[in-house]
């Protein structure tokens, strides 16, 4: 059930944890089915509410066999309750509206990319696009990583940076590269503009051609060791940079 | 040989972790002894590097019995060097002339905890301090978190928090707290002067009677949903913040 091939096939992907399907709860995001294990859930005050709210929505709610959830699960505490979602990805041509968004390229670790979504969203990025191989947005660590924050996004899935950066460019994103040297300090860019902050992988963060493509490179400058933040921690204070430039303006979308 | 017990009457501790075993020799701490797997060793060009080093700094080292690290490490993929560490805590008192720590209260998760050694360090802050009930700061999932940032700070395991910060206030600095809500906009707080900020237990945030004893009371405004970052999010957002700040001024702290 959690194999990549089946979740593209049928257009669905399963979600477990208590937080992401009260999450996807409050998005009102047309969740197919939650299933649950029965003796768990006797125990589980929050996953009985999360039940009744289902049941309230006319969300249809099976019970499992117990102890089938620790068994198809792959996470090492398996939570009461899964949820069966319809795929919320999206094309790249719906984002045109937006003004702010974040391209994670090669993004590998789910953790990463889960503080990646969580980040951006938080800091009032309308979009998330992962290109160039980066980890499935469906993978479940990365679901429970994100913490809901998935249903709150408009998700791509892309294929190659540079056929990404210029569609990105073609919508009129302007487009900020993190780098971990050599870029200008973030906070000295213009980041309410129109923005798509370009994070890179974990290891070796954006090579040098990836880096070119971009309208801008930016640094965070640190002390010491420029290994200090992964990729995550450096989307977090690269979005937050964003929404305090933006709340500072006033601007229109600053509801922060 | 991984109890909390053992660590603390030894006066050592144990770090598993290629990345964090470079830092340490990085930053010149005292290894008391490093052990290494034979077989793993001859296939891992840097862990025969790293040996060579520690060999050169007349550090001891040990081969152990093959395959005796994963019977002994608790990560899921135990490595191949192990480092006996003297203990690096200090206490309070050591920090008054510095100008920039961060507190941690009750922080139980090591990623957390170990996010925010990260983050601190990263962004200047010469001491972190974790008190009430937060994590053991040798944890070995804490350490390996922390990449090393360990090495590079003045680190204090405190009692109470109100104990805690009747000590930090005599010693000169103007707490800040970090809370869900409430607080005023972090980025309008003053981060320049001699500060400690406050930032609390991951599920609940800083309660109100903590929040109290603190100079002030800062909020990280968000888009929707205030449970959107984690604690060590939030505190990388303001550690950055204050870094931002200060380059600003160009203080003289300020060689980030």
């Amino acid at each position: 059930m959690q194999k990549n091939t089946f979740r593209q096939k049928e257009g669905v992907f399963v979600a477990e944890g208590i937080n992401v399907i009260e999450v996807a709860l409050e998005a009102s995001i047309d969740i197919e089915a939650l299933y649950y294990d029965p003796i768990e859930v006797e125990e589980h005050i929050v996953a009985q509410q999360i039940l009744h709210r289902a049941l309230v929505k006319g969300i249809r709610v099976y019970p499992l066999v117990p102890n089938i959830i620790s068994k198809i699960s792959n996470t090492i505490n398996p939570q009461p309750i899964l949820a069966v979602l319809p795929r919320l990805d999206t094309e790249l041509v719906e984002l045109k509206e937006m003004d702010f968004l974040v391209i994670g390229v090669g993004i590998k670790d789910p953790g990463n990319a889960g503080t990646i979504m969580r980040s951006a969203q938080a800091a009032g990025a309308q979009g998330v696009i992962f290109c160039d191989n980066s980890v499935d947005i469906y993978n479940p660590k990365l679901v429970r990583a994100s913490a809901g924050a998935l249903f709150y996004l408009s998700l791509v899935e892309a294929s190659s940076f540079e056929e990404t950066i210029l569609k990105i460019k073609s919508l009129g994103f302007f487009t900020v590269a993190s780098l971990v040297d050599k870029g200008i300090d973030y906070t000295e860019a213009n980041l309410v503009r129109k923005i798509a902050l370009v994070v890179g992988n974990e290891a070796n963060g954006l090579n040098d051609q990836i880096a070119q493509l971009n309208d801008l490179c930016v640094t965070i400058p640190m002390k010491g060791r420029t290994e200090s933040l992964n990729v995550g921690m450096a989307t977090t204070v690269l979005c937050f940079e964003a929404a305090r430039q933006r709340r500072q303006l006033g601007n229109a979308h600053g509801t922060y």
